[in-house]
Formats: structure tokens, C-alpha cells, sequence
């Protein structure tokens, strides 16, 4: 496979080519290969489902995992917003493939039943009823058969890039039976994901319909790792938000959910062995994940085949926590906080302090046993750090990067090493490797948000890398500065206040950015994946939807089916993806997303993305 | 009074002004005149209300207008959203100033009582509770006497720019007693506003408390006009979307609601006596707005103390009557669009087709009546006439501007006649009196969206002017360009995607705008307001509370309260906004807007606004 840079590409396809476009047969994130026909059926609850020979029982109520009794957390603190919490979450996962399976069976048909759209907006003015097939007479899809090929293991629920097989193929013949073929349980979710998106509500109720038949799909990833990164420090987000962002990922076949939980801002992390963390760092009562919250999300996660990788992060980031531990935090709430930190409050792990490894060690005693046995990753955080808060350490005492670099690679080497005897895998932020020049072990992987020359640096020296490119991916980013500012010159400085990474990263700038681009095949082999960020200043359970949808979805499709396509060797085109994406769009919204529109209606109801082009008047 | 241009403004007020503030104290927009105390006062369901002495028997369930009977326009096409639609619309209004209180009362208790919210994000990290008032001995706040000093006239309920007397006089003693003292209804809503900002939830429930007595505000508007422009046309808005943002710019004080209801890319407007309009050009069978439905919206309204005010635009923005009347349309879809019009699809009103005047006398004929029992304006539009287009017209062949000038005024003039005839007054769009060398009535009202240098310009002349800064004041900029862009040479050159107005209208953006700074006293005086602007190629019902609220806030502060602080002679400042705008966020969403966050928490508890401020590192 050849990465061709953004500044390569062929010329425009001309316009003309897809007026023939069938308007409405989005799968987002594109199949690697997709056939579909112009054959009829119908789809009902009726619909017999095998997995490996037995019929699965699934009821669009229970979509897994299981409700159970558990501690709640729910209080007057919390939003009273109005979505829906569908369900409990389990307090007791057991991660059975049938049961994996059952629940894909019937998230999936609860989306093509219950949660569907009418694609009114996807034809021509007023031109929906005679495009819709006739309700008499019809073929149903009567058999929906699944065939896992290989078996499960415990890393197909908590993998390392690369360890499960999310591939699959897919077929729904004009007869109405279905097949779908896959290695492994997340390839049926993946699958069940791409055969919900073939169907839609009929105006009259309660149809609902393929126009698609015969369907075949040929379908694995590009990236190995497909992930967002979620704030919940500088915002509190409710356990509703995280659920709904995950089966958001799910739909976008996305597979890492990071949870950056502790920042200096608050400590929404309850760590019951060390209680005072959070009643003390919390932003209040209530606003904390605790143990039974903590479990919930994972196997929620697990269940729609989206790993949860949580992140404390540290040294930097780490002020909260002086809070109820003072002694093992330096430039807490200093200022200038331009000085000592990115942004207020200032706070960092002290580098030197002999209470700081026996506070770790009970932190991470604490916490990673109960990460474990849910994910293969811990991310360590090291974005960030900042020198001089550590000529305020009393353990160190100066900022001086000779001093300071063996420091840091002794902390990274002793927190790595607790990571790893818990079993899991360390994640670190770019600059442990690029600032400090700190030797990490051939299995961390490394996040770069620094982007293309960041990334060609890391590897060159042989890094695994994934992808938060700031030019692109970090959706906080455009939307003006949070900071205020004081009237006079600081505001004629400043003024019109835009924020350090604007401008707004439209789906359009999400779409382009090719995480492997200019690298050699061996540099891009090391790249596995990437991440789209949310930074939340500026963001919480009100917002998070439109902020992260669609945008979000254009960095899932680069990540599944890669930013070049294969049939053309050319990079993916907003004339293409522009209506997959506006249907798409369409289809998170009934499910209850409330993702942005892409566009306005004129511009999907044409059936031709050169409707809305671009133009110069000259 | 001295406008201040904002280049001159007085040096940084010192941060330490601040320490001592309450941090719990907004009333917003800023009111005129508002001195507090600290003592508590409980506040429950059993509140005397009396209006010019008698009793007000208000109900949390009888909001007003009333329900009634109505023809639905309600079907599988509108959006499955959450939103609640309280109740439904009236199809009798009757504007008596009795009921107009008692709505505004049992709204004004409603949000007391059951919409409001428990600061714990406006007190420092778990000091909530020490800082809420005991529930035990305490005065209740027992009485509320509203006094309304002059009668209401027709006019209070469709007001031409200062036409009503907006200001009201609000006290609440340590006794419990409050009195409002208003001259007209508008004032008396305007104050039962602010009176309920004064009350928090208790984390005790049901009690709820305020802490500020006693209170003594006196307050009027800046402007008469202030107002916040809605696009029906690209994308269509529900009831549910457009009665949720009348009672946020309710609460705000705003009171020009301007519905932009027309454009070429759909016609949403029933008008019954010619119903191909809507047949043909609505996006969907459904997607209208029934006559029934643009009496319940402007009742509502009043009701509200928000005058709507429709516009449909001419001569440009006019191409989706080509669907159903081609033979008054020219330039329809015509292409390359940029050459023909602003956005796709093209389509302007023939200028000189003996087909238009008849066109337009009956569609006049029919919408206006319906207009002006509830509305002192109709917006004739006239933006971006593109004059190419006119060399497409058949009735015109030309796009000389010495041709089409005599043209355009001719045009106009029959326009505002109609509109006039009506009882209504016209209002424009600037490029009619600045582009075209057209002569307008004294009466009429100028919307710009060009500037300070077209404002200066069009108040030289004399005209009357609301501002739609677009720099400022359109909060669909800098969201990235909706437009399809081709691979290649295009998407290289337009690379980052950047829009037109770029950059976002951060709210500290939409703050800093002072619609009369650099103009002369008598100038300034012909600006009776502005609205903010929310064109909808990329904006629905899913995205609409994110992108208005809480940055249409902030120019709701500058319209109501002014852009200069009279107490300082200075700019309000950030520091001072940017607290209390955090405050009425977090109650814009207890009562139901998904208004964004305007700062992370740890910014909103510090009870310091310095915490979050700007600085260097230097």
C-alpha cells in the first residue's frame, strides 16, 4: 500500500460521475468492498436469527449488559437534561460471545426497528413516497444467519492493537436471507453495525425496508485503533453522556474509549483506598465514577466491542490531587499560571519526593486491578510537563533539564513498571520521548498530538504511535478562548480572542488528514491508529453530542477504511462522502445522538454532491 | 451619554476588585440600577400575587397562551427529539394585560420553584452547603404586589421602537415583601424575570432561597430592538425550536424575534390562497408552518413580550417559488451559482414581468392580514440582489446598473406600499438604500450586517438601523465551510475549509460589539438595536440551543443593558460578564436549553474571575 501526501493527489473527479449515484446507500465508515443491488425487502420482528446453529432470543429490551442492583450515584447534582438512561449498567459482566452476540442482535435491530429514519431528506423534493418500495407483496428478511469462525479469547475483550480480527463479510440476498461471516465476536458487531445501516423506516408505519438487495460486504480495518479522548475532569460528565458516546463510537465502528479522568482541575476518580482523592478533588459530591461506575462503563464498552482505556495522568496535569494530598504536588494553583502550566490551575507530581512513591503505589494498587481485567492498556499521561513548576519542588528545586531528565525517566521507568505488573500495556503523551529523552520499553505506545513531524520523529525511532493531530482531530479547538480577558490593550491584543489551535476543525478539515501521510511503509506500519480529542473546557453533557458528531465520524471513516481509497488510489472525496455522511448523520439523530447536520436539506435531498460544490464566479 | 469607541477604552480594572464579590448575584442582562443585600428568604408555592390589587391566580401548568384546538401539522416527518412541547399554542389569543401578567407570573414561579438549579458550580469545591441559608425560621417571601402604572394600548402588544416603556422598578424586603411597579405589562414581565434570577434550589428540596435581600433594581433597555434572526428556509426548525428560543430570549430580555422564513432553498410558509407555494417548495409535505401555526408563534410572543417579525426576502433569495411559479423567478439553480448568487440554488424575483405584481398582490394579500394584527413590522428583505442574475430575466435581459437601479427602486417602492397598506411598517436589508441608490420612507428600518463603516454611512443618511455585525453577531461563522470542495488543486487552495466570517463568535466576541461606537450622539441615535444572526446551512433543531445560547447572551447584555457600563464610563468588562453569564447558563439549562458551558467549573467556583484569566508566561 502506497500513503500518498495531501499535496499529491490526482486530479478532481469530475461532477458529472455521480449523478448516477444511487443517493441512499451510505455504510459509514465505507466497507472495504461493498456491492448492493436495487431489489426490495422488507424487515420485521419476525426476523429468525441463528449464531453458529443456535437461535438467539434477543428482545430489543435487553441489550446488554444486564441490569443488576448496584451503588447509584445519581443526586440532586446532576443534570436534569433530557436524555434517557435505557438501562442500568451490569455490576457483574460476564463476557460470554453468545451473550456478546444476543446484544448486538438486538442493539442492531432496535436501530433498524425502533430507531430509524424516514430518508426524506436523502431524495428529491417531495419525491420520497415514489421511491419507496410497495408494501404489498413484498419479500422479508427472514433469516439473519451468523457464523463466528474462530473463538474468542480474553484479548478479543480486552485487545492490544492487532490482536483481534475485526474483519467480516456480509450478504443479504433478494430471497431475504442473511449471512454474516466473522472471526471473531466484535467482527459479527461490526457486521450487525453495517446490516442496520442498510434499512430505513417507511412512511407508512410501521414498514421498514432495504432497496439494497443483493448486498455483499468484505469489511476489516485500517487502524487498529480508532479511539476518542474524553475529558471528565475540567467537565464532569454524567455516566448518560459516556454510554451514548460510546454506542456513538460503536455505530462509527470506533474501538478505544479514553478516559482522561484526573486532570488538575478535579479528581472525579473515587479510589476507595484512598477516599480523600475525591472529597476532596471532586468538583462536588456525587460528581465522581465510582468503583461499580467505573465497571459499568468498561463493560458497557466491551459489549459494543469499544475498549475503555482510562488515563491518569501525570506528572503534569496532576494539581487535584494536591487537594487532599498536598505533599506530593509542587506549583499547585501557581502563578502566573503561564509560567508553571498550559492552563489554571497549575499543579504537577513532585520528581523527587519520597512521599510520591508509596502515593503511587497505593493509587495504582488501587485503581489497576480493577483496570485489568477490562483493558490491555493504562495511559500514564506525560503531556505537557512543565520545568519550571519543578524549581517550586522541594524535592528538586530546579528547572534545569539536565537535572530534570534522568528524574523524569527514573518516574517513567517506576510508573511503566507498575502498569505492567498489573498486566497491562503503558500509553504515554509524545513528550516523554521527544522533550526528555527518555527510553521507554518497545511495548509502550505513544500519543501524538503534535502531528506530522511529531510523528515522523517518533517513528523514526521505532515508536508505535497513534494519532490526535491537533490541526485536525482536536474537536474543542476553534470555538474562542475561555480564558477572560481584561479590558484595555490585553483585549486589543488579543481580540477577536480566538483560542491556541483555532480555526474549528469542520468534518471536512477531520476528513483530511491521513494519519500515515509522508511517512515510509515501515514509519506507517508503527502507526496503529489515532484519536480524536475533546478537550472540555469549554464542553459538558449539554454540548458533547454536537461537538463530537459527525465530526467525529470522518475521523472514524479515515481510521476504518483508510483516507486513500483503494479503488482509485486517490484520497476520499467530500464529493463522495459529503451525502454518505449527511445520511449517516441522519441515522445518529433517530437513534438519539444530537449530531450537527452536515448540510442544509437542499443540499441532501439533490442526489448530487456537486449541488452544493464549491464555486468561484468567475 | 459618550459612546466610547472600544480602541479608547480606560486601563485594566485590577483584578483584585473582584476577590470580594458575591459570587452568586447575576441578573442578566445587567440591570440599570441593582443594589442587594445578604439576607435569606425562603420562597414556596404559596406566594401572594396581587396585579394593580387584585389577586393573580396563577398555576405552574397555565403558562399561556391557552390550549386549544388546532389543526396539527405533526407527522412522521418532524425530527423524534426530545424536546417537550409544554403545552400547545393558542388558536384565540386575546392580549389582555391581566392574562399577559398571569402568564408571566405562573412562568416566572415555574422556573422558581421547579426549573431552577443548585449553584454548586458557582461556590467554591464542596462549600455549597455552608454557604445555603438555614430552612429552619426562616421568612418566607409572602407577597408580590405588581403595580402597573399606565394602560396598555394596542401598541404595547406590537410595539414600533419605542413605542412601549420596557422599564420597570423591582424591591423585595427582609420582610418578604416585593412590589414591581412597571408601566406597561412588557415591564412588568421584564421584571418578574428578574425577580425569579433571584432564587436558587435548595440541595434541601423543595426549598428555595435567595440571599440577597433586600433588592432594589431600577432598569430599561439600551436599545428598543434586540433581537435574534431565525432561518426557516435552508434547514426547517420545529414549534418545539422556535417556542424554546422565544422563552430564552425572553429570559434575556430580547424582544424581536425575526423569522427569516422564506429563501430559494425552501418555502416553508403556508399561504392558502396559493398553496402550490408550500406544496412545491416546503423541503417535505409537513415541513410548514400553517396560518395556524404563525398565529400561535406570534402569540406566543406577545405573551412573552417578543414582537415576531417575518420577512420574506425579495428580490433575491427567491428561487424556491420557481418550484411552483417559474414565470417570476430568474436565475433559478442557474450555474455556475458564485456567478448568480451568494449560496446555491440561485433565484431572484423577475424585476420587470408584468407576471410579479399580480404575484405578489396576492401573496401579500393573503400573509399580510395575518401579520399585522400581531406585528408593527414585515421584512421586505432585499440582501445580496446579485445583478447577473438579472441578465438571465427575460423581463429585464441587463445587468447594468444604471438600468437596474431605476428598476429596484420602482420595485421596492410597490413593495413597501403593499406593506404599508397593510398597517405595517417595512424594514430592508441595507444593500436596497446603500447599493442601489434607492430612496426610501422615513418609516422604514435598515438592517445591517456589513459594519461599523455601513452603519456610519447609513446613519448619516438618516436612516433608522438595527445591526447584525456579522463579525460579531452571526453565530453561524467559523463552523468551516458547508460547500463540497473537489480533491485536488481546489482542496489544496481552500485548505483549512475556513467559511466566509470566519472566525467563531466566541460569546467574549459578541460582547465586545458596540453597535454605536465611532458614531456621532445623533447618529447613535438612529441605531434603535441589532439582532444576532443565525443562518442555517449547517444549523437544525438537534444544534440550534448550542449555537444561540449563551453567546446570543452576551449581545443581549450590550442591547439591554449597553455596551458601556454607566458606573464606569468604561466597556463592561469579561471579568465581570463572564461570572455572572457562567450563573445564567447553568439556569438557561435547568429550565430546558442545552445552552453550552461558558468556562470548566473550576473557573465558575472560584468565586474569582482572575482564576481564569489570561496571562503570559513572561
Amino acid at each position: 500500500m502506497k500513503f500518498i501526501d495531501r499535496s499529491s493527489v490526482l486530479p478532481n473527479v469530475l461532477p458529472f460521475l455521480f449523478l448516477a449515484s444511487t443517493p441512499v446507500q451510505a455504510v459509514w465508515p465505507a466497507p472495504s468492498k461493498l456491492s448492493t443491488g436495487n431489489s426490495s425487502l422488507l424487515i420485521d420482528k419476525t426476523l429468525g436469527v441463528t449464531y453458529n446453529g443456535g437461535n438467539v432470543r434477543w428482545s430489543s429490551t435487553e441489550l446488554y449488559p444486564r441490569r443488576c442492583a448496584r451503588k447509584t450515584n445519581e443526586n440532586w447534582f446532576l443534570l436534569q437534561l433530557s436524555w434517557t438512561l435505557d438501562y442500568e449498567p451490569s455490576c457483574a459482566p460476564a463476557f460470554s460471545s453468545e451473550e456478546i452476540v444476543t446484544g448486538g442482535v438486538a442493539r442492531a435491530m432496535k436501530n433498524i426497528l425502533e430507531d430509524n429514519l424516514v430518508p426524506w431528506k436523502l431524495y428529491g423534493r417531495n419525491q420520497l413516497e415514489s421511491t419507496e418500495p410497495s408494501t404489498e407483496g413484498q419479500t422479508y428478511v427472514r433469516q439473519l444467519e451468523i457464523t463466528q469462525t474462530g473463538t474468542d479469547s480474553t484479548e478479543t475483550f480486552k485487545p492490544l492493537a492487532g490482536q483481534v480480527d475485526e474483519s467480516y463479510n456480509l450478504t443479504l440476498g433478494t430471497d431475504g436471507k442473511a449471512t454474516i461471516q466473522a472471526v471473531s465476536s466484535t467482527g459479527v458487531l461490526r457486521a450487525l453495525e453495517s446490516f442496520s445501516q442498510l434499512f430505513f423506516k417507511h412512511s407508512q408505519a410501521p414498514y421498514v425496508y432495504t432497496k439494497l438487495a443483493p448486498v455483499e460486504i468484505s469489511d476489516k480495518p485500517e487502524y487498529d485503533h480508532r479511539g476518542i479522548l474524553f475529558d471528565t475532569s475540567r467537565n464532569f460528565f454524567s455516566l448518560e453522556s459516556i454510554y451514548r458516546t460510546i454506542d456513538a463510537m460503536a455505530w462509527n465502528k470506533m474501538n478505544r474509549f479514553h478516559i482522561h479522568v484526573t486532570d488538575s482541575q478535579s479528581w472525579p476518580l473515587e479510589i476507595p483506598a484512598m477516599p480523600e482523592l475525591h472529597e476532596k478533588g471532586a468538583y462536588a459530591k456525587g460528581m465522581t465514577y465510582t468503583p461499580e461506575n467505573v465497571q459499568a462503563i468498561q463493560a458497557y464498552g466491551i459489549y459494543r466491542g469499544v475498549e475503555v482505556i482510562f488515563e491518569i495522568d501525570s506528572p503534569g496535569h496532576f494539581g487535584s490531587a494536591a487537594l487532599s494530598h498536598p505533599e506530593v504536588v509542587s506549583a499547585w494553583q501557581a502563578e502566573p499560571w503561564a509560567k508553571y502550566c498550559a492552563e489554571p490551575p497549575c499543579g504537577q507530581l513532585r520528581l523527587n519526593d519520597p512521599a510520591v512513591d508509596p502515593f503511587l503505589d497505593k493509587l495504582m494498587n488501587d485503581f489497576l486491578p480493577r483496570v485489568s481485567p477490562y483493558s490491555a492498556y493504562f495511559h500514564t499521561g506525560g503531556d505537557e510537563v512543565n520545568l519550571n513548576a519543578y524549581a517550586l519542588d522541594p524535592s528538586v528545586n530546579s528547572s534545569d533539564p539536565a537535572v530534570l531528565g534522568p528524574l523524569i525517566q527514573k518516574f517513567v521507568d517506576k510508573q511503566h513498571a507498575r502498569v505492567r505488573a498489573a498486566g497491562l500495556v503503558p500509553m504515554v503523551w509524545e513528550e516523554i520521548p521527544a522533550n526528555y529523552n527518555v527510553t521507554l520499553g518497545d511495548d509502550v505506545v505513544v500519543q501524538s498530538w503534535l502531528g506530522d513531524a511529531a510523528i515522523n520523529d517518533l517513528t523514526a525511532k521505532g515508536h508505535k504511535v497513534i494519532s490526535s493531530n491537533y490541526n485536525f482531530w482536536y474537536m474543542d479547538c476553534g470555538r474562542g478562548q475561555w480564558l477572560n480577558f481584561a479590558n484595555g490593550a490585553e483585549t486589543e491584543q488579543y481580540y477577536p480572542f480566538n483560542d491556541w489551535c483555532t480555526p474549528y476543525k469542520n468534518w471536512r478539515l477531520a476528513y483530511s488528514y491521513d494519519p500515515r501521510a509522508n511517512l515510509t511503509a515501515e514509519q506507517a506500519a508503527l502507526v496503529i491508529g489515532g484519536e480524536v480529542g475533546a478537550w472540555s473546557e469549554t464542553i459538558d453533557d449539554a454540548n458533547i453530542d454536537d461537538i463530537l458528531w459527525p465530526r467525529s465520524s470522518a475521523a472514524g471513516e479515515v481510521l476504518w477504511s483508510g483516507r486513500i481509497d483503494p479503488a482509485t488510489g486517490q484520497n476520499r472525496s467530500q464529493y463522495d462522502a459529503g451525502p454518505r455522511l449527511a445520511e449517516f448523520r441522519e441515522r445518529m439523530l433517530a437513534r438519539g445522538v444530537l449530531a450537527g447536520p452536515v448540510q442544509m436539506v437542499y443540499c441532501t435531498q439533490g442526489g448530487d454532491p456537486t449541488a452544493c460544490r464549491f464555486t468561484t464566479s468567475s
